[in-house]
Order: C-alpha cells, then structure tokens, then sequence
C-alpha cells in the first residue's frame, strides 16, 4: 500500500484501506509492516482528531524535530521516533474483517515528509480463543 | 480475558492467566492484543515490585497526567502512552508453555482507569530454531 | 543467537546474522524475541552511525541513566527503556530472505551491559500480498 504524507509530522487514519485488502474469510493477524526509518505504525482513537494533535504536541515535547544531533540530514528526531513507536504492527483478524476495538483506527505516523511511504501486509494464519 | 483495573495508572502482572488459557502442545507465538486506546501491554521485570513503581514514575514524568490538551475528555496522556508501550505484544510459546525469559512477567497497563478492560489471544503456529 | 554487548548502552547491528538463519524458501514472518528485561530489539537506519549515537543521546535525555528509583539494583532506567522499546519485534520474509527497507538495519539495544544476551527466533509461515 502507497501513503502519500503531506506534513513534516502526520497521523494519517488508514484503517479502510487494511480492511479492503483482507482476504475473504482470513482469520489470524495480519502485520502491517512499514520500510523507512523515519516513519511508524499504531493504533489509537481517531474520532476525535484532538487526540492525535495532542498526541503529536506530546511527542513533539519528548523529541523536538529540532533536537541536538550529529547525523548531517538532520532528521534524527525522525529516526529516534520511528523506534519509539515502531514499524510493525500485528492486529488480530477474524472472518476477513479486523478486530480492532471500538475506538480503535489504524494510523501511518509520518515523522520526516511530506513523502510518498509504503506499508506491506502479511497474512498469518491463526486461531482466536477467549478465555 | 477481562481484566478489572483498579487504579487510574495501573500495571497489573498477568503472567499466570495468559499460561492458563495456552492450548497443550501448541507451537509458535501467541499475540496479546488489547482492544483499547488507554491502554498497553508489556513485558517486564515482575519480581521486585519497585522497578514497576520506578517504571511508572518515569513515564508518569515523560507524559503528565495533567499535561496540556485539546481533547475534551481530559484523558490524552493515557492515549499517548497507549501508543508509546502498544496495544499488540507477540510472545514465543515452546509446547504449550510461554517461553519468556527468567525475569520476565506479562503485565496489562492501564493509563485511564479503574475499569473493565479485555485482552484477546490468537495463536499463530510455528517453528523455534536455535543459531 | 548469542549477543555479546561491550557497552552499558549500546546498539549492535545483528541483521546479517538473523539473514543466515533464515530457513531456505521460508516465507512470512520472524519474531525476534530477547528475553531480558533490560534490553529490546528494534529497526533503525544503520548506515551512518550518527543516527544510533543521537538516538541513544535522545534516549539518554528522556530516561537518564541516573534517574530517580527505589529499585535497590539501580538499573530502573533500563527497564523503563525495555518497554518503551519492547522486546518482541516481527519482521516479513519473503522466500528466505528479509523483506526490510533499503536503509533498515535489525538492532540488538543493550541498556545495562555489558552482558551475554540471547535472541530467539520463531518462524510463522504466512502470504504477502501488496494492495
């Protein structure tokens, strides 16, 4: 999956876009895997977008993007974030649909763009028990 | 699995639920998802309740549970925690057993409560090698 | 897999080594699990070493090693940064080899070395597909 950023720092909601990729009748997780070093994966409450911004001021307050660093391209803000947050994330999938909670939305954190990213899925199969 | 939460930052060990509910013999990983977004799950120390206390702390002085927010619910700290610790922890399992470290316990982290919080478990088969 | 650490805090590049493991044709996803619980693994660029040097200094300033605790070992800090970090991380493999981003390096985090550490590694087979 493409994701075009538009900000330097951005949470962009692609929750629709994973749910459309299922498989019909996949069940187990699926890993939402993103290759770049200055970006990451979550999940968090995307109904009202206060939550993000202030999740960003917040992040912004531990990271500065204009922190003190020696690496020349100056993003190592970026970089420290991404492992901060992380670039995998595995959801549980039941039936082709995901099982995310109520509030839940999946988002792409952009900590270097704008750019144009990538995110790859991986189907793992597996079974769902409740205790 | 339910989990009744007590406090309104809370790390609560269960290690010995998780062991339980595993199916004899099975291989592979087992994913703990936690369909939440104030809450995390974690791996930790559980022996010495102090490096929990100490652990809180800390992240009690990297995001205030006062700090400054748009969200009117009041409750963006616990959001940001959620995404900084994660919603989604992956464990080996060897035969029906967790195979965590000597130290190690399995604790559900609550940011935002007391409440009655749920954690799922799918199991994803597969294969331990040694290098 | 064996990790010696050298350093108190330190990053050590083990990519090439999880590659050689890797079982011919494998394809889906490894988990990479280290069972300590003052250590982590994650995904970083490791081409100019500046980025780790700057993360470990952003590190440093969020959880000083010096930091306030009542944990009579002394080594709270670390433990908080096992968390923030995590030990468990899950890559995609495709047909035997890695399917990691072009600057994306595998890092073993040393937070209170040195020490001997391990690494595990679980194989769950499984499908890419790109949407």
């Amino acid at each position: 999956m493409r994701v075009k950023t538009a900000e330097h720092r951005e949470f962009i909601d692609i929750t629709g876009r994973v749910e459309e990729l299922l498989p019909d009748g996949f069940s187990g997780a699926v890993m939402l895997y993103t290759p770049h070093t200055t970006a990451a994966v979550t999940v968090n409450e995307g109904f009202d977008p206060d939550v993000v911004t202030d999740m960003s001021n917040m992040l912004e307050r531990l990271v500065p993007s204009d922190m003190p660093q020696l690496h020349a391209e100056g993003n190592s803000d970026a970089h420290s974030l991404s492992t901060l947050i992380g670039v995998s994330l595995l959801l549980p999938v039941c039936d082709g649909t995901l099982s995310l909670g109520r509030w839940q939305r999946i988002f792409f954190c952009e900590f270097d763009g704008p750019r144009s990213r990538k995110v790859s899925m991986t189907y793992l199969p597996g079974e769902h028990r409740d205790g």
